[in-house]
């Protein structure tokens, strides 16, 4: 790859062209597993839960990574770093927090041949560690906001079945933890920084999501609220949680004595906020936008956005003229800021190369052959659509912008467009089972109870959860009544299959 | 910081100004851990060798990932991410590697309240991870070179007294893990790695480095050889090594079956390399440029390069126009490409920032009077050297960049001188001895046998080390005998006190 290999003539060119033998839409699951291996995101690994992530897929989690830390920058929010181990003491300090993470906790209790004294525990998340270090360093309102970031990683030991980036032992985020005076500035940050999520979904994943807020029961350990971006799965009819803002309160505040002197001489406690998201964008990204051919990548996010392939073989005696094309053609797109790059590797074949790029969701794949070079054109494939357009080598940089621009679009369209045909209106239990049975995204008048919410998910075994209610609510009518209990509704809020 | 705070004029200005208690030259270990604290780039934390890695800190950490990773991304390195924990199976499959590591492995056994059937390690380093899927990516010759690097953090419980970014039970760093068909290749990259390691430190952190070969006895575990860039520490006499890139040979790849087939169609192992950096480099920094006044940053890895400190109170009454004017000289400084701020606190003293940034090292302090602002220049004072310099505000951004790049220039310099004139040549044991007990960087013909340098080791109660063989050798004239066996000598080598 963007190298040359000298022709070794005589070598075959019999590879066997790699396809999924799961289909997206018959076998979800497993459709997934082979896609993220196929496509070179994700190898599977000793240790269930963990996986190996591979450059193709580290390649877009920086690019994500890049957009985000220079918002945040922009807000003054600063990165540092906490440990990766904590003391059961510091853990174990706040009691409903702890209470969510302590099945899913790993312990370390030996180093080398030796015993620890005392376990100690890997971060399942930093609250517990940064907090002691706030109560230290804010003491008078002008060192609020006190604003950090960290780009870490994180280990939860989950009980439940593992899933590449969706569900896993370790991953990757970056997780906010700011203090502030008031609420009100707490209220806000926790706005800005779900729009910040919203745009990496949107903009860079083309994937939709719902801004909202989570129940009661859904809400982050130990806050006093969460907003999420939620996702949707029309194939396996899942809502997704994408990232979530939480407004921790005073809350872990008073435990960690987190208090500054206001301008009035007093000590109060700040309001704090905790904001994460993680690899599982990846994981979202795949699950929507995947086709039974592989891989789709959104040019935004792809590290490859088109791939040059020629279309000769090097057994042909007039390959070197379209090899030399292709470089020109690589040469003239990186130059214009389109990364780009060829594939001259001369054993295997133009139609495995196809396959190939194909299965790993490379944007645009443009082929050229003798009669192209001919005629002064390439001929590029869109990934997301299979659209060929025949472009003239003349305005190449300029049509390849544009169709980069199309797909980018277009695949957030499509996903919207299929994402919208599965919210189903609900107003009865009736119309909820059925709803819930054909996998849609549900959308009813709720009471807001935390015991209907409970009594919803017995009453489906398990197999529905609210997802969130929007921040964006359409009025309630008058005399509109909970699907699930009969009481007055109070807030509209969508439901789904619990992954 | 970069926000006014409006005048809250009855308030005292009497916050003390911290200082260092300890003095470099008479305790070096205290001054260090001071320094550090105050400086604002470390807290201590409750797990002895882990540390909280402050903003101050982290900023540089990433204006050096910034270079390097430019740096291995034109040499087609890729990132990639492999997993925090590693079974006991994998790790053990390399003896004479895990050997080197065993005692500093922490190891998980608990997840929750469940035992796990089989403890799980934390990585030390990745190479038993990564290298079972080198095997399965690599078969032909088409395949390689693979070269790939990781940005994460490792554990490793050391025994020995831990030190702030020098020796820490976790820290951060990027491991290069790559594959050659030669060793030509690998020879080569080691090198090419090296050169990128030299640059970290002599030209972003203005620290000298010698570039050289670890000893038999000090070479990485299970690798063919060493290369090294080590530091010297004058005030202490420690050797340190900076940063390693090792040619691991073929020895890993007949371990993990990592072969390939090559052109002439037989099954051969692959050539591996293995290279990291830490933050260890932070530590170093601070050892060799830190005064006791406190940190000093050089330019261009301070994130805050300059910092404009108004010469008024807020008591005055004519502080608005120095304010606005400290404004204006951040505005232009930053639209130049510096890195500037200002500090128009109202409730600390002038002196009181001086001495704050001082402290923190910020490289370059602007001070502005109302005198100033009547004969439109401001007041520069260099961190290097504390010398003043009057600007005219007229040539102010020329100015200051020039001051920068001097102060970078001046670090090295300095530094360079302090750690020559440290150097010692020796040919016998008494002079050795004598120089050892001087806390000098030792240069010594020997003899390159492994069981003179355990010896050495011996015969100084731990006290002193190989550091390494520069790759520049000076000639040995014929005759030249090794100073502590008295055999004939083969190479030039640096030895120190061990750290």
């Amino acid at each position: 790859m963007g190298t040359r290999s000298e022709g070794k003539k005589e070598e075959t060119l019999n590879e066997p062209i790699i396809s999924l033998s799961s289909r997206k839409d018959e076998n979800f699951e497993e459709w997934y597993s082979e896609v993220v291996v196929n496509g070179e995101m994700i190898e599977y690994y000793d240790i269930p839960g963990c996986y190996v992530m591979r450059p193709w897929a580290i390649s877009i989690w920086e690019i994500m990574k890049e957009f985000f830390y220079a918002e945040i920058k922009k807000m003054k929010i600063k990165n540092c770093y906490f440990p990766l181990l904590v003391s059961a003491d510091f853990l174990h300090k706040e009691k409903d927090h702890i209470k969510g993470f302590a099945p899913e906790v790993a312990w370390v209790t030996r180093s080398g041949e030796s015993e620890l004294k005392l376990p100690i525990a890997i971060r399942p998340t930093s609250e517990s560690v940064m907090y002691p270090y706030f109560s230290k360093w804010i003491r008078g309102h002008r060192d609020l906001p006190l604003q950090f970031n960290q780009w870490c990683n994180v280990v939860r030991w989950e009980s439940r079945k593992p899933t590449p980036f969706i569900r896993s032992c370790e991953f990757l985020w970056q997780e906010g933890h700011t203090a502030f005076a008031t609420k009100e500035e707490a209220d806000n940050e926790v706005l800005d920084i779900l729009e910040l999520y919203r745009r990496i979904y949107e903009e860079f994943l083309a994937v939709p999501v719902i801004k909202g807020k989570k129940t009661e029961n859904h809400k982050f350990a130990g806050s006093l609220y969460t907003n999420t971006v939620e996702a949707f799965i029309p194939n396996s009819g899942h809502g997704l949680q994408g990232a979530t803002s939480n407004c921790l309160g005073q809350h872990f505040a008073r435990t960690f004595e987190i208090n500054f002197e206001n301008e009035k001489g007093e000590s109060v406690n700040v309001w704090q906020n905790s904001w994460a998201y993680t690899t599982r964008t990846l994981g979202l990204m795949v699950m929507v936008h995947g086709d039974d051919k592989g891989l789709v990548l959104p040019p935004k996010v792809a590290s490859l956005q088109a791939i040059v392939i020629p279309n000769v073989s090097s057994f042909s005696t007039n390959f070197q003229a379209i090899f030399d094309e292709c470089e020109a053609i690589v040469k003239n797109l990186t130059e214009a800021g389109i990364r780009a790059d060829f594939d001259l590797r001369d054993n295997y074949s133009y139609e495995w190369k196809n396959s190939h790029w194909e299965m790993k969701g490379v944007p645009l794949r443009i082929g050229i052959g003798l009669e192209d070079l001919a005629n002064k054109k390439v001929r590029a494939v869109r990934r997301d659509n299979f659209e060929e357009i025949d472009i003239p080598m003349a305005n190449l940089v300029e049509q390849v912008r544009n169709l980069l621009d199309h797909i980018q679009q277009n695949l957030f369209e499509v996903a919207k467009q299929k994402r919208d045909s599965c919210i189903r209106v609900v107003h009865s239990w009736e119309e909820f089972d059925e709803a819930l049975n054909q996998k849609k995204l549900i959308f009813a008048p709720w009471c807001d109870d935390e015991a209907v919410e409970k009594d919803v998910t017995n009453r489906t075994n398990n197999d529905a959860k609210s997802l969130c209610s929007p921040l964006d609510q359409p009025p309630i009518p008058e005399g509109t009544l909970c699907f699930a209990s009969g009481k007055p509704a109070t807030k509209w809020t969508y439901w789904g299959k619990s992954f």
